[in-house]
């Protein structure tokens, strides 16, 4: 009797004590790095732009994210090296004519060079607003705090220029004290928002895709103040972007030769790769490739050199793929597909400005039809882009690329067919090739 | 000492006989089944065309192979039930008119019904030649290596038919006393021959490809003999198959429409699949998914039920792929890209057609620019028809297909635009749509 009273006894004791070990770890789990032991070596501020104070804490980090100034190595589409893309294709300079992107438009440097870049453009000028700041600078996540971002976006640039020193850092995707993913783009939280989505909620794989969007985004400035706006309320795809740009009859721009109201796409590497690709699908991250864990001594982490997997490949296809000689090999495949199909529909896109530029120059056209024309050249160019301007000639969601791409030169032969119509003669086709 | 030399003896003693059991063994693994003790119940006779008599030895692959005669499963885009393509897809009557394939033209059904449904389609009549039974009978080996290829072909199929009583086979595939996969069509060594490949040295691999090579591929009737040939001399890529078709100037029937000289496309899978697709590359080949390996009890073998693997993901894609349901998934995302882009290119082929059929009515058409446009349709739907009839809807090779497809389209909205050029006026697209 007393033997089985002590035994019920210990055996209380051990499940008190269990469950007293278990509530306490799952207590520190939910603390910030510091409470569970993790000591920085300094605190950082609030909104503290300088990467490099963060980095006396996250030396790795830092000294990854440095690599990003340097970096100059060149893929065969891609890259860090900033190669002017329009002497690479002079296609480019008549789809952009009359807009800056057909004087200057060279390819993406590493995020430390954020600054430098943006400042050095052709594309800037006196009136250019602070808008275009929106993804160069650890300094926004203060500025938008302080002024909000209304205000920031309808100061100009050069005045803006002011307040900003620090290019592209930790403040635009950590927060200081717990080190987590956050959105720090307003922009990004509305737009998510106008899709009742709460990034609050988001799994931290999700996280890793997910605050990439803070800039890899199509985007479009709204009214008069110039206001950041993501062009996402009715969905994320080519076909959704595209309707919200033509309800609102939004332009960026009035080509010169065609006189199509246009739009230009930027960077919409979120919405592509989430359009269902294979690798989102999958549950993989922007971070997966792109900053894929690394070991330097004991130390393991999430390399901040953030550059083209196919310059890691070993270290970024390799931590799924086993063969990576395989992979990188499929990867040129389908970009070279890709490209191809991409060459034709440039060669279709401008083969339609030259005979929409030629029906609008012939007496007695059809104002109608020439304005479906123009509209079709609108339509067939700005999915071009969204895949022209995306930065992995089709890799991050091949199928996708090519089915918009089939479906651009569609567009802009059938803009070619229109113009002919509009002029009521086919001579505008002898003027185009 | 004496410990010493013992010790070496044993060691020699046991290094020999360790020698000898891997000789036998190698020397047994080169064997035919039977030397191996796997003693077949009866002997096959060469070139036996009786799919049973092989059964007696084979019952699960016999009883595997006997359900493809009532597998009625239909797919999202495909399947086993003979449902008519035509009215599924009406355009196909405009793209194949002329042509017998718009009067008929059904999905396949399973193997053991080629010869009831070759001698039911409304395409055989009293002048097809003998060549029409190729894919259809495991009488052929036998036929050919008695009659030679060339006889077999210019024999007139109804008088041909009084030879053959059995549909597809083991014959077709299998050699008897060794059960290994081997060539038999004449047509596939010949095409093999020609790019200077020998498939005695393929590997067993490289074998569960290239055997289902003998029937699913593009081939034409060569000459008065209509001499079964594939026209692979210059590469299997469809842009190879389109010269060798253009050099030779050769033609399966006139578009009474357009004028233009046409082409059919059979169901090239082996070249589709064999152009750089991804599970290709991988050391895939089409018995992993169209035959899996299968468990009966104890046994396991190569199921025979050759069928869509959507019909059998669990099996089919589960022996590679942990997450079935994200495979069957992304097949489903891939194939609705496709078919959405191969809808554009039907309705751009149809404009074509429809729009040189104008042009040719025209007084005073361009005869050359007309010429240019009737080219333009057959480049363009031969590629197209490269796609659709490929039995996968783009799945064996995605990017592959949307690259074609995207060029297809692109070529049949030129055809439309050389019409209007040849006629001189755009009332021609005005009949198009």
């Amino acid at each position: 009797m007393k033997r089985i009273s002590s035994t019920i006894l210990l055996t209380g004791i051990i499940i008190v004590l269990a469950a007293a070990l278990v509530g306490v770890l799952i207590y520190l789990k939910n603390q910030p790095p510091q409470a569970r032991g993790i000591q920085p070596l300094v605190e950082i501020a609030e909104y503290e732009a300088d990467s490099s104070k963060w980095g006396l804490n996250f030396p790795n980090q830092l000294s990854t994210l440095e690599l990003t100034e340097t970096n100059r190595a060149r893929t065969t589409y891609g890259g860090s090296e900033a190669y002017s893309k329009l002497e690479d294709d002079p296609r480019l300079v008549t789809l952009f004519a009359g807009y800056g992107f057909s004087k200057d438009y060279n390819e993406e440097r590493g995020h430390l060079n954020s600054l430098t870049d943006v400042r050095a453009t052709l594309r800037v000028n006196d009136t250019t607003p602070g808008t275009c700041y929106s993804c160069k600078s650890s300094d926004n996540p203060r500025l938008w705090a302080e002024m909000g971002m209304a205000q920031f976006d309808k100061t100009l640039f050069k005045d803006l220029g002011k307040q900003i020193d620090e290019p592209i850092g930790c403040a635009n995707c950590h927060e200081p004290d717990t080190m987590k993913l956050v959105v720090t783009n307003p922009a990004l939280e509305e737009a998510l928002q106008a899709q009742g989505k709460d990034w609050r909620t988001f799994t931290r794989q999700e996280m890793r895709t997910v605050v990439c969007g803070n800039c890899h985004v199509e985007y479009y400035f709204a009214g008069e103040g110039k206001y950041l706006t993501f062009p996402w309320v009715d969905g994320t795809r080519i076909e959704n972007i595209a309707n919200y740009y033509a309800e609102l009859e939004f332009k960026d721009w009035e080509h010169p030769q065609s006189g199509a109201p246009m739009i230009k796409m930027q960077h919409p590497e979120y919405e592509f790769f989430t359009a269902d690709s294979t690798h989102y699908k999958a549950g993989v991250a922007c971070a997966d490739c792109h900053m894929p864990y690394t070991r330097d001594g004991a130390a393991k982490f999430s390399t901040h050199n953030v550059q083209s997997p196919l310059l890691n490949a070993e270290t970024a296809c390799g931590a799924c793929h086993t063969d990576v000689a395989y992979v990188t090999g499929r990867v040129a495949i389908i970009q070279d597909q890709v490209r191809q199909t991409m060459d034709a529909t440039e060669d279709a896109l401008v083969a339609a400005i030259q005979a929409i530029e030629a029906a609008a120059a012939t007496p007695d056209v059809n104002a109608g039809l020439l304005a479906e024309a123009r509209d079709l050249h609108r339509e067939s160019q700005l999915r071009w882009d969204f895949i022209a301007a995306e930065n992995s000639m089709g890799f991050h969601n091949p199928e996708e690329a090519l089915r918009i791409l089939a479906n651009s030169t569609d567009l802009a032969r059938q803009a070619q067919l229109k113009a002919v119509q509009a002029a009521g003669t086919p001579d505008v086709i002898q003027a185009s090739n």
